[in-house]
C-alpha cells in the first residue's frame, strides 16, 4: 500500500515503529513524517541511539535490572545499603521507584508474576537467583514491592512463604487512599484496606 | 535521574523517543523497556530502518512528496494522470488519499497552510513551485485537497484566485455529511453544507 506510494524504506519504518506500545499504524505513520521532518536533529540520532543501545544494553546478571554493564550501575553503587533488597515485577516498576528516589537501596527484578493461566510459574520468573542471593547472606530485609493486582499480591504471598525458611525479615507495601486521592473514585477494597489500617492522629 | 539508574545510552533513547508526537515521557520509557525485550527483533531492525531512512529519504523536488528518489515514485508513475493535479497540505493527506486509492493523479504538498498569525505566508508553502509547474502546461484539474479548516479553506480560496488567471480548471472537495456520520454529533456548518447542497434521489 504505502509501499507504491512511498518506497519501501518507509513503510518498514512505519510497521516496525507501529509496533511500539502506544503507538498504532495511524501514530506511527505521523510520528515518521516527524522524524523525516526532523531527519537531522532527531531520525538520524535515534537510529543511532538505538543502534548503540541493541549494542551495549544487557540484563544485569544479579538483579535483572538493564545496563550497559554487568553487573548494574545500582548493584555496583556502594552508597546503597546492601542489605535492603526491593522486590520488584519489572525494570519499569525499579525505574518508578528510582524516580521517586525514596530509598538507596538494591533490587531484584522478577520479570512478571505468576499466573498460571498464562502459563507463567515460579521457574519462569527470577525466584532462583532471588533465594540464592539472600540464601548467600547480607540481606536484612526484603521490600516486596510488586503490583497490588490480584496476580501481584499472589506473587507475594508465594515470595514471603518462599523465603520464610531463610530468616530474612520480609514486608510488604501498605495499601490505602493514594495521596490526592477523592474516595468516591476509590474501590471498595482500596476503602476497605485504609479503614482497616487507619491510624490515630 | 535515570542516567543514574541505566546509564545514559537508555537515558537517550527514552528521550528521543518522547519527542516523537503521541508518546511523552512515560510512554517513551515503556516502548524503550519494549525495545530492549524484543532488542533483536524490533531494536535492531528498527535502529536499522531509521539509519537506511536517514539516509535514503529525500523530498521530491517536484510535487513536495517524500520519498528514496527524486522526483518520486508517484511523479514517474506512467500510469497517473499527469492532467490530474490533486494539492494537498501535508505528506499525511497524500499518504491518506492514496490508502483510498481513489484516483491515480499526482500531486503537489503545499507543506502546511497560509496561517498569518504563525507567521506563514505564500513565500513559506510549496505556491510558487505550484504555479509554476501548472503554467508549464499539461495540467487539466487542479482539485484542491486542503483540510475543512478555517486555515485550509483561506488557504483554498487564495490558491483558486491564484491560479484562475492560469486557465486552468479548479475544484474543491464536497461538504457535507462523512459517511457513516450521525447527524446528532456533526458540528451546525457540517449540517447547512449537506442541506444547501443536498442531491435528488
Amino acid at each position: 500500500m504505502a509501499e507504491r506510494i512511498a518506497g519501501p524504506e518507509i513503510e518498514r519504518l512505519v510497521q516496525l515503529l507501529a509496533r511500539l506500545p502506544g503507538l498504532g499504524p495511524r501514530s506511527a505513520r505521523r510520528a515518521v513524517l516527524h522524524l523525516i521532518r526532523k531527519r537531522d536533529e532527531l531520525l538520524g540520532p535515534l537510529g543511532e541511539a538505538m543502534r548503540v543501545a541493541h549494542e551495549r544494553i544487557l540484563a544485569c546478571s544479579v538483579c535483572g535490572n538493564i545496563d550497559t554493564s554487568d553487573p548494574c550501575a545500582i548493584c555496583r553503587d556502594p552508597r546503597r545499603d546492601a542489605g535492603l533488597l526491593v522486590i520488584v515485577e519489572t525494570v519499569a516498576d525499579l525505574w518508578a521507584l528510582e524516580r521517586a528516589g525514596l530509598l538507596a537501596a538494591r533490587y531484584h527484578v522478577l520479570g512478571g508474576v505468576l499466573s498460571p493461566l498464562d502459563g507463567v510459574g515460579p521457574s519462569e520468573l527470577n525466584m532462583a537467583s532471588l533465594v540464592q542471593r539472600i540464601g548467600e547472606g547480607g540481606v536484612r530485609e526484603a521490600i516486596i514491592a510488586v503490583n497490588a493486582t490480584v496476580d501481584g499480591q499472589t506473587t507475594a504471598h508465594y515470595l514471603a512463604d518462599l523465603l520464610a525458611p531463610l530468616g530474612v525479615k520480609t514486608t510488604r507495601l501498605a495499601h490505602g487512599v493514594p495521596v490526592g486521592g477523592e474516595l468516591d473514585y476509590l474501590d471498595e477494597g482500596t476503602l476497605a484496606a485504609a479503614l482497616d489500617r487507619r491510624t490515630p492522629f
